[in-house]
C-alpha cells in the first residue's frame, strides 16, 4: 500500500470552482511516477533497461466534489490480472470520504524495441505480497 | 452523431513526446460542451433552469499513441441508461484508425438546489433517435 | 515576505523533460492566492466587497532549468506603485540558486460593478511595511 | 509577418470564468512551435544539428479579457537584438481588439553541447527583412 497527499492548487479548480477531472487523472499518474521513482525506476525506465509503461485502459467513479485548498490523498494498491498486465487500483479521499473510488489503471510494458513484455519481476512481487 | 476535429498542440504532449491523457480527457470534455452549446446550453446550465451536469464515471481503453500536430476526430454519441442517467459515448480516431475505443462517461443532472432531476428532455430525445 | 515551497510534479515536465513555463507561471499564481488567503481574502473577493484583482503585466527572466521532483522555493513581496497599482516581485529558488530574477506582476483593483478602485488598504500597509 | 487562429477551449479558462494567462502563454508558445515547424524545424532542433531553443525573457500587458468560444488571433514578428539573441514579438488580438500588447520573448540558442551559438542564419533573414 502507497500513499500520497496533494493539496489542491488553483490549477486544479475549473470553471465551475471545483477541481477538474484533469485534476485528478494528474493525481493518479503523479503517484504512480512517484512509487517507481520511491523504487528506483521511473515509466521511461521501467526496469533498468529502457522498457517503458504504457497505459492500456482507464476507470473512475467520481463520488464527491472537492474544492481549492482541500487536502486529498492517494492510495496505490498493485494487482497482477496477467503476467503482462498489471493493475493500478487507487482510492481517492479526503478526511476519510471516499471521493473516487474503482479507480483502475491498467497498464502494460514495453521494450525498447517497443514489443510487449513480462511485467518487471520487483513489480510482480509487490503486486502479490500486498494481495495477501 | 455529434463530431469535432482537433490539432494536437505543445500544451497535449508531455515528457513522453506523446499525447497526454490529460489532453484526451481534455478533447473528451470540450467536445460535449461544444455539443452543449450548439443545442443553445452548457454545462452549467443545461436546461434554461440553471441546472447542471455531473460526470459520475469515466472510462476508456487507449488503443494507439498520438503526436504534435497530428488531427483527431472525436466522435459522441449518446445512450439513455435510465430516465436520471445519460451516457456519452465517444470514439477518437485518426485518418481512420481508432486510437481510443469504448470512452464512456456517465453523467447526472442536478437541479440548483442540487438534487437530482431526470435528464432533460431534448437530450433524452437525441438519445432515442440516436440508438435507431 | 511570504514564500512557499513547491514540489516539481509530472505535470509540470514538458517536452524538452524540463519545467515548462506554464508551470513556473502557475506557481506564481499559487503561490499569490494563498498569501491572499493566508490574510482572509481571495482573488474574487479581495477587500469583504467581492472586489476582484486584475493582472495587467507580467515579466520575467529565466536562468536556470528545473526538473522532475524537484523543490523550488517562491518568494513574494509587495511593492505599491500608486494608489491604484501594485506590483508583486517574486524570486524563484532551487538550492539557493536563482530560476527566476525580476518576476513582476503588476495588478490592479475592479469593484464588483468592475471599476478601478484604490489598493485595498491592508495590502497598502504591507507593501509599506515590506518596503522599509 | 506569421500568424495563427485559435478557438478557446474549457481548459483555458479559469475558476473567474475567463482565458487563464497560462492559456495565454500556451498561445505564445504555440505559435512559435508552429512557425519553426512550418520552416522545417522544431525547438528541440532549430537548425538541423540538434541545437535547441531557450527562453530567456517574457513579457506581456494584458488589455481585455477573453471568453470560451472566443476566437484570438497571434501575430508574430522576428526581431535581432544581437547575434546571438533573437526576440520573438508578439500580438494577440480578437475582432481587430488588442487583447494582449507587447508580448515579448527573448530567447537563446544552445548546441546540443550546450552551449550558446548564434542565431540560426535563416531565422537572422526573417529578422531583417521583417523589419523592413
Amino acid at each position: 500500500m502507497y500513499s500520497q497527499r496533494y493539496n489542491l492548487t488553483i490549477r486544479d479548480i475549473n470553471y465551475a470552482n471545483h477541481m477538474d477531472h484533469l485534476a485528478l487523472l494528474n493525481y493518479l499518474h503523479e503517484t504512480r511516477v512517484r512509487f517507481l521513482r520511491s523504487l528506483g525506476y521511473s515509466e521511461l525506465d521501467v526496469d533498468g533497461n529502457d522498457s517503458g509503461l504504457v497505459v492500456a485502459d482507464l476507470q473512475c467513479s467520481y463520488r464527491k466534489e472537492c474544492f481549492y485548498g482541500e487536502e486529498i490523498v492517494v492510495l496505490l494498491q498493485l494487482e497482477l490480472k496477467s503476467p503482462t498486465r498489471l493493475v493500478f487500483n487507487y482510492t481517492i479521499s479526503k478526511n476519510d470520504d471516499v471521493v473516487v473510488a474503482n479507480a483502475i489503471i491498467k497498464v502494460a510494458f514495453i521494450s525498447k524495441e517497443r514489443k510487449i513484455i513480462a511485467v518487471p519481476e520487483y513489480l510482480q512481487k509487490l503486486a502479490k505480497s500486498i494481495n495477501l
